[in-house]
């Protein structure tokens, strides 16, 4: 599909189509589609847990405010942060380092420049790695919805749930930060979508100070 | 471009054509695609600072451990994040309440509800007002970069900078957070690109607990 009607066909999907799966390979090409996101230092802190048991999107949902489309939807899934996704007890920096000495950009004596600029840069705060795993995670996030609706599916991207909630019922480590929840299926088209909501203009996202 | 092109074809580049602009309406343009991004309750907590006079651009760079993109390429934005973006004080809070009144899909006498609902979504901790403004304005920039690679531009994301020595150096209110910084232009292709680097597969992104 080309890139402007992917842009222009995106929509925050209500409705799902209860009769038509997302087959496994389907899923797990726009998956990869959108491991290709760009991230600080490659560390890609994004993780997902993919929820298509009925039962278990019907607990999601319950956290979720009761939103119908959490169950409704074959694939539901929960988008995780990993605020220490910087740091050196965290697998992939190990791998990071590795699939840099092997690409021949990284030597094994500056292990010690590597930890120390990425706990400089993402790790010296709360907020600090708090902002790094969410805005990283945001850029996945949006390129999967994007690679989704190149292959025919809709999505819908949530963030009315209770994080504790979700955390405590999936067993999802502390570490995590849960920025969004994505319902992700066909489009049901008994149902009529609303026209597309006001978007900022270019002049009033451009600022200056 | 199909999308499947500009995925595999954006990457972070490091070299920009010094004599190849970008013109105006083309930045227009690309804004506005990234423009239709999603966003929690449609606020789009979002802004760009565009940055195209050399001086300008040096100031920086200077900021930004001394990347030498920051200045070769034609533009370079600063990217915000607005962690006020879902209060009653922002104006656009404001557009959108009027904005869902006129779609038929708000009533003035919910005003006390959508405010509470933002304020109980996003407001309620430092922690959640950072985190609400950087994974939206990341959906924006993820946005943002695919688009341009639609236009045949590239792209360069960053965040090695001194985020304090920005917000200083432009005057940037206390209330935004800086994300990241994004060169704009077109590759130098008289340099050549390293080969892509590796990624997480669809069985390390997702997890289970």
């Amino acid at each position: 599909m080309d890139f402007s009607d992917v842009i222009a066909t995106r929509r925050a999907v209500n409705y799902f189509d209860p009769d038509r799966d997302v087959p496994d390979a389907l899923l797990r090409e726009v998956v990869e589609m959108a491991a290709t996101t760009p991230s600080s230092f490659n560390l890609q802190p994004w993780s997902l847990m993919v929820l298509r048991d009925k039962e278990e999107k019907l607990r999601l949902q319950k956290q979720a405010m009761g939103q119908g489309k959490v169950s409704e939807a074959p694939v539901t899934l929960i988008v995780l942060a990993d605020r220490r996704g910087w740091a050196d007890e965290c697998p992939f920096t190990e791998k990071n380092f590795q699939e840099m000495i092997q690409a021949g950009a990284m030597t094994e004596e500056r292990r010690a420049w590597f930890s120390k600029a990425r706990t400089n840069l993402y790790g010296t705060s709360e907020a600090s790695q708090l902002a790094f795993a969410t805005k990283n995670t945001g850029f996945f996030a949006m390129a999967l919805m994007l690679a989704a609706r190149s292959k025919g599916l809709h999505t819908h991207p949530m963030d009315g749930f209770s994080m504790d909630g979700v955390m405590k019922e999936f067993h999802i480590p502390e570490t995590y930060w849960v920025p969004l929840l994505i319902s992700v299926g066909y489009f049901n088209d008994a149902q009529e979508l609303a026209p597309p909501k006001w978007r900022k203009t270019y002049d009033e996202i451009v600022v200056n100070f």
